[in-house]
């Protein structure tokens, strides 16, 4: 058993529960939500283990969460941070295959965000030696979510619509969706990144602020009838765009980059097109996808890391200890990932 | 074959497809949408009849649908009006056993607002002797959708919410949950009506005028946890309601009574409450449910109106020759059908 230090040092939530606003994962400064502290090292207890933290990734839903947008509810003074990576210290009872090895983790316990993490050994994958920190670091939440929806959407076809397609999500989306046969439909906001997009498989790429945005996507939309649009963004122009979509199409909302709220103008969309407009939540597709399943869709995930068909695009590097007065311009970065290193 | 004249009086629609607007169900002058006419009367096809009229009703799909905001194209100069009662007075090929029945029946080749009709053989519902007239007017649309949507209510646990209660529909659906042991949760806009609708069948009856009717709602929903919301109005108040309901609940939108369009503003209840929005048109479960289930669902109807466990209301009653001035007065009158006979 390794020797471990008496305390840590972590970056903590500021406040308790859900705050009932729904404002989106952007932060003007991150000291209206966390604080720094020096915490006991947590204890594993049975079937958890403590993870000595390599590095670890701020995704848009750790944003949510810290402003208590999140579908779980804060706990003050703990820990913020979904996900990571580090090496197994010290295992509770029932946990102890997997004592030393390096994982990718999601903090169920305590957060990411610190030096030391307890959390279920549920929530570890080992990670295979030829998986880098930073890819270890971004391992589960994006390309799960970017697997489990891409299997959605290709039950219903294989033409299907990405908002924000330029976020890390996105662009894992897209390449899948290429890889697979699919035709993934890209949305962008800026015009320069229409060639990256179609390189990483693409069928098509709009530009959001494209004053015929509307119109274009409706064109391609009665050619490839894409019949799932996996969105992040829910603001007006994304219900134009369900609008514009063939019958039986599904609108389905994992995030929510828009500011404004989106208003649903054309009830008969619902009615006589037998529409319908839904969520995806990883955490309940852990919930109720069998483990076999899963496991298929892990052993995917590393191996499309390790050969390199993926890759975690890192737009700055933040410490734990300068992470609070830069995490909000880092985040300003777009087209990649904040990682955190202890 | 019984004489039939060279022609016969009908009420006609002025426009031809959709008018892309969605204003609801309302109308301030037929002459805006409607015009009478002298046309020829029409001739059965393979598989169609010809039914003398005895009696049609206004139902609020045949407003949207005249306005142009119904999930089917108008053609300009047919006759008006989806449902209807009559004699079947000339049969094509295919479909001699009806002649000379009485039906119910949905127009699919022209409209019910005339003294003759042309439909489908497989629209028409023989009528036992014990149901009235009136009751034949409005024996398919309201009655097929409330057994069809309680159905699927049912199917997700004993509570159920429905807007718009006191329509025919409405009402309806209220006895038909108590019958089935099931708790329906009635939305009414005049406390006038709270009684009937108790009376009627619904576990609870809340009046959307009232100031707290959200909170009161939250509190119902709290203990009843109804998972499907069966709703008419489609209004911002509609969302609110949503939003209260437990997780995995359905709005499930088959009218657009309302005229404010609904804000999705807590896009939250999608991604983590695993709720979802869509639609019912009655047309798509006619298309989607095998013949035999739909058989025991219209027999199951006429049971209903035969022993008075159903019957219709009738608000107003004009022929086709008064139909145009009268009408939109007419619908002003709540509570009831208005009912149009040759």
């Amino acid at each position: 058993m390794t020797t471990l230090p008496a305390s840590m040092f972590a970056t903590i939530l500021k406040h308790d529960g859900y705050s009932g606003t729904m404002t989106g994962p952007v932060i003007e400064n991150a000291a209206d939500w966390l604080t720094e502290a020096e915490l006991p090292i947590p204890e594993p207890g049975p079937g958890q283990v403590l993870i000595r933290l390599r590095t670890a990734s701020v995704n848009p839903s750790d944003l949510h969460f810290i402003k208590g947008e999140y579908g779980q509810p804060r706990v003050q003074g703990t820990p913020a941070g979904f996900e990571g990576c580090g090496d197994v210290v010290a295992a509770g009872k029932g946990a102890e295959a997997l004592q030393d090895l390096r994982v990718a983790f999601v903090a169920a316990g305590s957060g990411a965000w610190a030096e030391y993490v307890v959390t279920q050994m549920q929530m570890c994958i080992p990670l295979r030696p030829d998986i880098s920190d930073d890819d270890g670091a971004a391992q589960i939440i994006n390309p799960l979510t970017a697997m489990a929806m891409v299997d959605m959407a290709k039950e219903d076809g294989d033409a299907f619509v990405i908002s924000a397609a330029t976020s890390q999500l996105g662009k894992l989306m897209c390449s899948l969706g290429r890889d697979l046969g699919l035709k993934p439909i890209a949305l962008v906001r800026r015009t320069e990144t229409v060639e990256t997009l179609k390189q990483l498989g693409a069928a098509e790429v709009l530009v959001t602020t494209d004053a015929d945005v509307v119109q274009k996507f409706a064109d391609i939309s009665a050619t490839l009838k894409p019949r799932v649009f996996l969105d992040a963004v829910m603001d007006q122009l994304s219900e134009q765009l369900f609008c514009a979509m063939p019958n039986r199409a599904r609108w389905v909302c994992y995030g929510k980059l828009g500011s404004d709220a989106p208003t649903l103008t054309q009830t008969g969309q619902l009615i006589f097109m037998g529409k319908r407009i839904e969520g995806f939540w990883l955490t309940q597709w852990m919930m109720s996808t069998p483990p076999a399943d899963q496991m298929r869709v892990v052993t995917e995930v590393q191996a499309r890391f390790a050969d390199g068909r993926w890759k975690t695009d890192v737009s700055e590097r933040l410490t734990l200890r300068n992470l609070m007065p830069n995490l909000a311009a880092a985040l300003k970065k777009s087209d990649g990932k904040v990682i955190i290193t202890p």
